[in-house]
């Protein structure tokens, strides 16, 4: 049975019709990581045992990897400290853990994250070209996904930590409309910023997994995208986007103008332009809050970006941090009227380019700062290959609880192309 | 040495000039609370011992109660569970806490919580009568503060756990700005909505205490209130108030016109009526969500209100709660243009009136429900008695990040009278 390319509603039909037992893509997965594991080092913490067979649910016998940020109860959590900071396990799981359990999800194990999900990376290598960081924070569920070792995987962002990733991985990787799945059990950093996603190989499996989650209805695809308008626009940082990106974007582009879909221009707002210092200033701010107690007692441990930042927070004035917020407010509402008006999506950058080499930092999260900031949903698409075959995202950004749509959308644009 | 009328401000010149030292304060505290508990009741733990004398900070030799829904590293949690899930301690402190006792507060205790901050009550009862409720969720702080056995606790509003238990134990209780504080560490409930706050006898250490946390500069009286609008409105609920909370918001206006401010009439838009719905809407949604862990292990020793509540968040859909954030996001920017042109602040009920009789129940949010959702800034103003001398509170609001204002607003009138 060849489950790499399963699906999760694929396989949930084999277990109706008996084809399939549910166990079977555990197993297949654990196979996977075991002629893999040493290459790609994904895995902060494997499950020993899987347990008892679900019985049930619309996730039943998906294998899911759990950042290791996110706690759980009978598998400890060591928050990318790399075991400075460790838990043999938490009086009750992350809520978000407990919500794919009861739809009969398995969880295989604990992903690496980057230090308390900053910058500092852990071990993980992109499965691509294992010279190269697999992007982060969400490093080690980026590079199982990628690389088969588990079809569905969760990630957080605060600034870029899902999508850069996905990018440099070649996935899906989806970061829901903020406070959308509750991150009860998460550890914070910057809590009006953190965001909890997720990571699949397929346009199909982030689907089920936003209407698993929320209730939500199931997203259908559209029979095609006549009459959608998608907005491109010019960014801090647009400047520096290399060939790759540009390919990666033109090329979405055009798959967009195929299924009938029109590309419009969409000119910003000058103060669009200071998003990524105020997401900056958030960050910072609220992390010198938020890791108050880890930095009092493991400062000399952490890693020099993460006590750098602290003291950057530590550093601004409320009044700085009041500024950064009001601006956000406005430039949401600015935002949400161009969806209302202009635009349906927005197609952007997810990152400068392909995976960087080295495994020393884990890329640039620059293009992602203002759309976390503003709290949209953000997908990014696996679309383009740039230098050396290796993976190029773009991102595909809806308005705030319109993520039904935005995922529609890309569903509908991803199997028109492929299928 | 008489402590009990001290604030925060006062000790600290105390210390400076060397009429008091570092832990006088604490040990009156620990005597007070010897003498009152078994009346009061409001901790749920009492630190055994109070460490070394803080050397400095803004807060030092304060002591402060914290609500037991906040982890503490060296103290029980049991989340007002009433024993079925208790952590000998957690990993690290609360970020709050540590905020707290780096600036040399001193931590009394843990408060005792409603089950996990919603409607079942705990043991504490009203110090101004013991047959009736403190209110809650914050039971423990609001009641200790009140009978003078801290000067400062922490406490966390979702619905109205700040404003509500300030009002009836009558002192001051302020929720900030939403995400002013960090509530890393501490249980999520509803996280749009979990706001930390804190309760204190003096309106001064309300205001050092925002300073000392935000690290914004200190709140400073104005001369008068001359040319400060302050709006009055009709809001659901409001037909239900009764003579004591009418009486008490009519004192609040007086109080401002004597110093010089202007009392204007605010009409609200119509759609504001459906904010009650909306915040039971987002905080059972999201509750059901957050608690996922809980309910599944431990439904059965669940009061049956948290389970009720749960069980509606379980039935709503997603398109529901999105509507209710659509609407939400609205009608804070509305309401942020009211206070741009037309009010400084707004004053409103706090709660339907003095604290209800018995202590099977912790007394209606309704009137904090539609302030919580949105945002805003609510301080609860212990300005008037009602039936049997019982205390009644009225709620003064400010716009979103103007804490500042507001509370230098509060400050102002609460000294100009009994000065």
């Amino acid at each position: 049975m060849q489950l790499h390319d399963m699906n999760i509603d694929a396989f949930q039909a084999r277990l109706a019709s008996g084809e399939a037992k549910p166990l079977d893509w555990w197993q297949a997965c654990r196979e996977r990581i075991e002629a893999r594991e040493s290459e790609v080092q994904a895995w902060e913490f494997l499950s020993p045992e899987v347990g008892h067979a679900p019985a049930e649910g619309a996730l039943r016998g998906v294998p899911v990897g759990v950042k290791d940020i996110i706690d759980t109860c009978d598998m400890p959590t060591a928050w990318g400290t790399g075991g400075y900071m460790t838990s043999d396990g938490s009086l009750v799981d992350a809520a978000v853990v407990t919500l794919l359990q009861q739809q009969g999800a398995l969880v295989l194990g604990k992903t690496v994250s980057t230090e308390f999900a900053y910058f500092t990376p852990g071990k993980t290598r992109n499965p691509h070209d294992t010279s190269r960081t697999p992007g982060g924070s969400s490093s080690g569920s980026a590079a199982a996904v990628a690389d088969g070792m588990v079809p569905l995987a969760l990630g957080t962002q605060t600034a870029g930590s899902i999508i850069r990733p996905a990018s440099y991985c070649g996935i899906y990787g989806y970061k829901p409309t903020f406070d959308t799945v509750s991150t009860a059990g998460i550890k914070p950093f910057a809590p009006s910023l953190d965001t909890l996603g997720w990571f699949a190989r397929h346009i199909e499996d982030i689907c089920t997994t936003f209407s698993t989650l929320t209730r939500a209805p199931a997203i259908e695809a559209l029979p095609d995208l006549t009459g959608i308008r998608v907005g491109v626009c010019s960014l801090p940082g647009n400047e520096a986007l290399n060939a790759d990106v540009t390919q990666a974007l033109r090329q979405a582009q055009e798959r967009f103008e195929k299924v009938g879909a029109s590309v419009v221009v969409l000119p910003f707002d000058a103060r669009f332009d200071d998003l990524v210092e105020h997401q900056k200033v958030v960050m910072a701010y609220e992390a010198s809050q938020s890791l108050a107690s880890e930095y009092q007692h493991h400062a000399q441990q952490m890693g020099p970006k993460l006590v750098e930042l602290i003291q950057q927070g530590l550093a601004l004035s409320y009044a700085r941090y009041r500024e950064a917020q009001r601006a956000t407010t406005e430039l949401r509402q600015l935002l949400s009227r161009r969806f209302d008006v202009d635009v349906d999506v927005i197609l952007a950058a997810s990152a400068q380019g392909v995976a960087p080499i080295g495994l020393g930092a884990t890329g640039d999260p620059l293009f992602c700062r203002a759309w976390t900031l503003l709290g949209v949903p953000c997908l990014n698409l696996p679309i383009s290959q740039g230098e050396q075959g290796l993976p190029v995202g773009v991102q595909l950004i809806g308005d705030r609880y319109d993520d039904d749509r935005l995922l529609s959308i890309a569903r509908t644009l991803m199997r028109a192309q492929t299928g």
